[in-house]
């Protein structure tokens, strides 16, 4: 008789299909997109970010979001999320039936004007917006914010860390369930990244969400990290560290979810991820976007001699 | 009347042109290894391992090692080692005139016996013998072990903390000053290194050295994170990730340099390491080694919009 494998203790939300594909020029084929998600189930990942609700023109990449969302509702026990920039999407993703809508908002107002076209007190009305709808339509389905910039923006530079912790407290008020803070420019350090929680934290309590860490300057797992020491248990991260708006060649915006959970697991921290499986799954992501670089240092070393997950 | 800058928070230790040029096929000549020393020096780094003294027929890359030491020596202010792997070569660093000699002393007894043919016992019966050839030549000469596969071995799986801990109480108490801890293979993880190096501490106490982490899997900074967090202040690392025996193309070996200061600096840890000098001895590196592969994700990132080391 075998045993339940206990709950894992931090939850990997995996960003590649949205963020991944987003941030590439080629188009997935919906075939390969359903082959790579199928995968990433496969190797115990439970959630997922699967696409994002924009106008097809805009991004023909996501023209197909309506049948992927229902692709991965198919496969049981994980949370299906999708993107949203405005009511309009949102509303799109709910019908959709997603289990999560999740929504950024800029905590630098240059960026937000820039992003959106918005000022960040205008996104804050477009999220309550959203949470009113959501009371509506699909009272179940959850509502997410990402807090893009939280660490600094490459148009205005810093980011008054009052600012993001107000910001957060003004979605809370509205009735978002998660906010979590994004690397959006890889300029979080491991310091900053323990400070900003902690506040974010005293400020909102168990609303605070995820972190989403970018490894553009190499400092993508020594943040997420400092990001659990102080208590953060949901991490972004993509399959080959696809997308994220990487700065150079070589240089991998999101977070390697192959490395993250290598770290993780190597610490004792549960993930429910097979690290094997996992590897395993880039295979389809290659499938889908050939020729397109993909990093990781763990699949590119292997694993350690000895390494067993469920020693 | 400009202050003289405050004392560096921690101190990063080079060994690009050691364990950096060891670990590649092409040899540097003489003079660019100068430059590129010079280079490291300007940059503000306040320690370098420079070379080994090692039979110049098993290592032609080091027949210079003498030289180089010479060379090093007339810039000030700051500490030049060499690595030794036994008494003899101890003896020609003291020779040399070196601040400080290291030894690697294997955690690992298949390792020990693989590397240098020597078992465990016998290394420190070994590093007894370069302690009290420092006393006899050079009082003032400091004597550091890095003790290797610390935290796991390609070899034998496991390295048990236990014999970690007593092999640097054994070293410690042969009088060696300074006594580190490597990954040589890759394996360590954020709570393996706060575990080990508190234990190590708390039984040796001062005498606790170096960090020495791979960025074989990707968690070369989140281990230096981690070690910091636990009291270590000094980290070796290389221009470039040069060295550190990578597994595979694209997989660097040793910690980046410029990563690694970039982290630091960003958190207010204070290295003395001017990042843009210390980013712009890369071009000494490359002269002297055409065409070798050399890493960095904030070299090719650049420093973020509004850096300013000092400000």
């Amino acid at each position: 008789m075998s045993a339940k494998p206990p709950a894992p203790d931090v939850l990997i939300s995996e960003v590649g299909p949205r963020d991944g594909l987003q941030s590439v020029k080629a188009t997935m084929s919906t075939a390969h997109k359903f082959a790579w998600i199928d995968a990433l189930h496969a190797a115990g990942l439970r959630e997922i970010e699967v696409c994002s609700f924009v106008p097809a023109r805009l991004l023909p990449q996501m023209a197909d979001a309506a049948d992927v969302v229902r692709h991965a509702l198919q496969k049981p026990g994980w949370t299906v999320m999708a993107l949203a920039p405005n009511l309009r999407g949102a509303q799109a993703a709910i019908e959709a039936g997603v289990h999560k809508v999740t929504l950024p908002v800029s905590a630098s107002e240059a960026h937000s004007l820039a992003n959106v076209r918005k000022t960040r007190a205008e996104m804050v009305d477009e999220v309550r917006a959203v949470v009113a709808l959501r009371q509506q339509l699909a009272p179940n389905t959850l509502v997410e914010v990402g807090v893009s910039t939280a660490f600094g923006c490459t148009l205005q530079g810093a980011v008054p860390e009052d600012e993001v912790v107000r910001l957060a407290a003004d979605l809370a008020a509205c009735g978002v369930d998660e906010i979590g803070l994004s690397d959006t420019t890889g300029m979080a350090n491991p310091a900053q990244v323990r400070r900003l929680f902690q506040r974010v934290r005293a400020e909102i309590g168990e609303r605070t969400g995820a972190a989403h860490m970018h490894n553009t300057r190499g400092l993508g797992l020594a943040n997420c990290l400092a990001a659990f020491d102080v208590g953060v248990r949901t991490f972004d991260s993509s399959l080959g560290g696809l997308g994220g708006c990487p700065y150079a060649p070589g240089a991998s915006g999101n977070v390697v979810t192959e490395d993250l959970v290598f770290m993780f697991e190597a610490m004792g921290v549960r993930t429910g991820v097979n690290l094997e499986r996992l590897i395993a799954a880039r295979e389809s992501l290659r499938a889908g976007l050939p020729g397109e670089p993909i990093y990781g240092m763990t699949p590119e070393a292997g694993l350690p001699h000895g390494w067993s997950q469920h020693a």
